[in-house]
């Protein structure tokens, strides 16, 4: 069985989840499409980058990302880096030839997004996104209603993520609320993977018109340089305070192509949600809802139901369901994150080791929803309507 | 105690409802702020309303509604028919001195409504319009909590209104499918109710920015005069059909005077919702969550709960709630349609008796609702944002 | 159309509810089998009774339900006192020919029972008991669902009604505390709600084992003579303690003459939980699932589904479930307590007028389920399974 | 690092969830008590050895066990085979001096769970019985309030345990169905996880009190060796069936040395329930309630809520609940069955390392699960209550 060697820049809670699923990948798959060896983990710091290959499962550790994108022992870069450096390091691994997969959103925007979608093509690389979430089962049968036409034409969509976790005015203010760093707020972070659910599963985006807010204009600067989300606070009047120059609420109506409307909504600020990220559709023979929040299951509503036992029943994924027969063998057992990222592994090896298939999403996705994401932020600002294609074109 | 006849025009489901509670409010608010008399029912038809009157507890029938508005012994006059004779009849009873209670939406825009709204100031009597949800005694909670500041500011609000029966394209061509009868589709069956939660709950409207699509664009014409919704279908491919000219669904993002924003969604198109009105409102302190198919429970979710033990809680109204001293002596022993109508004429016929109080809502809200309505319709058509305050200077 | 003139003995919260259904049931089954008349009221203390007749809209009151009962004029006697006092009434108003209705449970005992049975049978008068809940419309659906072999042979049941309202020690010691006025504490209050959903649903219950526990064995004696639940709290050091000779919790364990097992539970001192009357079925073809608090929704899993679209289903009820023509016009418009009380009174009428319907649940099963109590009670006390067929004969 | 060599024997569907758990156990638990290596794999055939070390990150593979067991390299024993086989593999690991996980149910019955708890204590080694559900999050956090006495004294438990792969009759007669290997059928299955629970958060349990059943006496005969579950189904009249002689379902009643008492059931033909571990308990001062299906939730109810805020709330666990800090960094990420083993590693493998640390559930629990199991199928068959106690010292 052909093995492919991970080099892993960034070894953080995404490395955590990725390298979880390249051990774990086969053990589900079987035969697997190719066996992941972890041969390499980059961080900035020797202290950091050995300790994450021991715990990650490494065979060896590097602080120079360079150094290991060229090391032609490595097959794929795998990109689990805060948003900003993702272009550099795709483009580089492009030009030495790597397989490719990059944490979301792919880029600080869209031209950059563009620069590292030519990259691939021009390596002709296969190429990635970790919009994991669409790899959830019920996401994934929510998919095959659609396909199989059991829903009908789709209609509308609604889309929410919503978190809490930056809803308390003294959450560190940490790169994710810096522009430079994560290009947007809460819509990069989080409603680019609404924004991939509403493709995957409606189809192209034409036209948003959004609305953004950043409802806590400064916070303490962060101390330490580790990513905790909201959960570790700066308290104290002592704190010095900097600039949030990103969104924490997005809210956008959505056009797609095909004639379906929608909205997007993403917020980091909703005391009481999780993550909260849930989609609802209605076609003209049934309905869909999921909420991540409760991944086992699917709710789906089908017109035809006879009259007196009609409603929204509530299927939990398993053996009968997309994926099912690599998972667990009795539904409800229990999807983790951890599944999402074992799936995805799954399908991208699949596609570096089959020359015909394709992995989505890809950066030609990734790009999309950068322009989408652009799209959305140029509609907020005018307070308009704001066509993506033309965008594009601009 | 103080008696106050009641005319009732129109004698359909709605006059069902009020009946009940002219029968039932005495029984709950007890003493009751006046005793509703049921004096006369009004239908086209004598057969019609001869049997309204029997069924519906009346005293009196008539088949002339201006006669009754006239009736020197009716104090209320109970306006129940389709929505393009609410002014004819509500302006005529202003004239003749009667308080009058309204079903919803007030009328067909925002220049009808306004003519009522002047004519019952001039007359001097007290006035309603039957937005009866946000007498849910969760949604009161709602209120409560808003205004005890325990949810902090308000930063969003997500209000839906879905429904199916009419997502079946043999339903047939009802009064609710014509403009010149409706006013407007589901946007003004239903999508004002949640304009009207977002008003008691959050604050006025200032702008708004829509889409709205007419997903089925003709109906079987329907056979027999009574409004029966989707149950009733005309089938076969005899059946002569007629176009709809109103709005299936209608999509809107809102502004708020404050400074909250927001979405508002509704539609009949939505396979397997049946009466799913919902709000989710974030606030700097706690979140708020509302379904009026489980109409009992209000979710509420407080920014200061222990770290181990935050979460959104389901209150079961009951006698710790409001309006609960009056209903039922347990939480969850069932608050129903009826209960919602029961509050609402309490609340009126105390209005009626103290000078002093005016019930909510009455004209005034109904007419801003009327110009919110305007401006969704004039912002989908134009598609750009429109700011209900201009609009009204028009 | 027949009237029917009713005196109903009793003037608290279930003479409200019953009061609410006389008025309504016109309003919502057209043509009604009879219309009731609210005739006279009694209630202990004059100023009571009148207050009642006042409140309730009964044409007369009085403080003796002996006249009552004996004044030819009254066709229907309704008894919504404590259950101490059923038997007497009861008895005496089948002496004068009086058809009748009793609140729940029938009597203080199996022998209070089946001579008010008796006493009913002589005098070939209709008789009900009011184990309203299995008229909520999502129950009648279950029934119909079993009917119709949809869920094919019924293997197991489980049921419970969770309340909390007794669960502070605070809560005073109203009469449903005290034996010789209640008979059992909630075994007889409110798990015989569950033995009716029971009995009513998969057949009658041959055997039972169970426990009983008193949690909290004195309680603050009850000033005032009106039963606040637990709602109003004596506190302070002061006031005087009485004993609790009831049960606060029943489980036990149940086999059906057709086979079927189960259990069934109650409780009034689970916190948190309101009014949570709850079945769960198991059958050879599929399931079905219903809580009391959200009681417009059934929900039901089928066997035959496909595989990929398996999974419990929530329907809520409406025009095309039972009764649904009778009620609202859409589902989910809202069943409440009212609506329950509505459909018993409506289908008592019509056994009243139609010789040959019988009422359901009537003093037969009102006699059976207070047989299953004692023998709940006996085997508790045992600890060991009592048949209920051998108790009867004892 | 100290590393320890893992011993699995048996290579199925268990062995793949331990397989994860040794593989991501360092990684979320940082630094480790230990390294788990994946020395050896035992299958019975040595085809299928060699492909569970492939797929399962084996150095090596076997076909006899008994070898592994007595290999010096080994320190851990991990028994991941079909009931019947625990009891031989584990005293011989225990005289080998070896650290045991064994799969649970631990052994057929109480007899051999006596030896086998006999052996480990005679050598001195650690020893874990792998009920891993306790472990979810949400359960830890139940026992953390517990402890903390933030729901007071408990009252009762109500714990099920249902499913329905072996509610279609041609779902095959696996060992599952069959004495000689399974011991007993839902009750040894899934019944024990719900005892574990019970014993884990409310105390020892006392008595028993049940009730089993065998719904469908036969079953189509398997074709190849491995357990598929009800997923794969032999159909068609020409498969010859077998005798199912163990219990399709268990409800007992069950005491507390406490004084709390309680219910369990257990069913594997309960359409529609897929994986409804659920409980609920009942305190003087609050109540819970889990169902493993959303397994991210716990849900609590206080007693000292504020009167119109009281209700269950629903937390979803992650970084400020138990092993929050290890797992993923927001709540609701997603917790699955994987999680739930990587936990239970974690804290067996500290045990080992820690001297004084004994890892719970262990084979004490597990002999007195077997205990509770006997006294259970004891109870059934004599139809009455069955002291655990009195049946040890038989």
């Amino acid at each position: 069985m052909k093995k492919l060697n991970v080099g892993m820049i960034g070894g953080g809670f995404m490395g955590k989840a990725h390298s979880l699923a390249y051990a774990a990948m086969p053990m589900f798959f079987w035969p697997a499409p190719a066996i992941p060896h972890r041969h390499t983990v980059v961080d900035v710091k020797e202290e950091l980058a050995k300790d994450a290959a021991a715990r990650l499962g490494f065979e060896h550790y590097s602080t120079d990302w360079r150094e290991v994108v060229n090391n032609p022992e490595i097959d794929v870069i795998d990109i689990v880096t805060p948003n900003n450096t993702h272009a550099e390091i795709a483009i580089a691994a492009a030009k030495a030839g790597k397989h490719i997969i990059s944490e979301k959103p792919l880029a600080l925007g869209a031209a950059e997004a563009k620069e590292m979608l030519e990259a691939v093509k021009a390596a002709g690389v296969k190429h990635a996104v970790a919009f994991n979430y669409r790899r959830t089962p019920a996401v994934a049968l929510a998919k095959k209603y659609i396909q199989e036409g059991r829903i009908g034409e789709i209609l509308s969509f609604r889309g929410t993520y919503l978190q809490d976790w930056s809803a308390d005015p003294n959450s560190p203010l940490s790169w994710r609320f810096q522009k430079k760093i994560a290009g947007s707020g809460a819509l990069g972070d989080i409603g680019t993977h609404v924004v991939d659910f509403a493709r995957y599963l409606v189809g192209e985006i034409s036209d948003v018109n959004a609305l953004t807010r950043t409802w806590i204009p400064e916070r303490p600067l962060q101390t330490g340089g580790i990513d905790k989300l909201g959960t570790v606070k700066n308290s104290g009047a002592d704190v010095p305070k900097g600039t949030v120059d990103v969104d924490d609420e997005v809210i956008t109506m959505v056009k797609f192509e095909n004639g379906a409307i929608g909205t997007i909504e993403a917020t980091r600020n909703a005391w009481g949600r999780n993550n909260f990220l849930t989609f609802e559709i209605h076609g003209t023979k049934g309905s869909l809802f999921f909420n991540y929040e409760n991944r086992d299951e699917l709710q789906v509503s089908f017109s035809d139901d006879p009259s007196d036992a009609k409603g929204f029943r509530t299927v939990y994924t398993g053996p009968a369901t997309p994926y099912g027969e690599a998972l667990w063998p009795i539904p409800a057992l229990g999807i983790g994150y951890g599944e999402t990222k074992i799936i995805e592994t799954h399908d991208f090896f699949k596609a570096i080791v089959e020359e015909d298939t394709q992995f989505s999403p890809n950066f030609n996705d990734g790009y999309r929803i950068e322009l989408i994401a652009d799209a959305i932020l140029e509609s907020a600002e005018k307070g308009q309507w704001v066509n993506v294609n033309e965008l594009e074109e601009k």
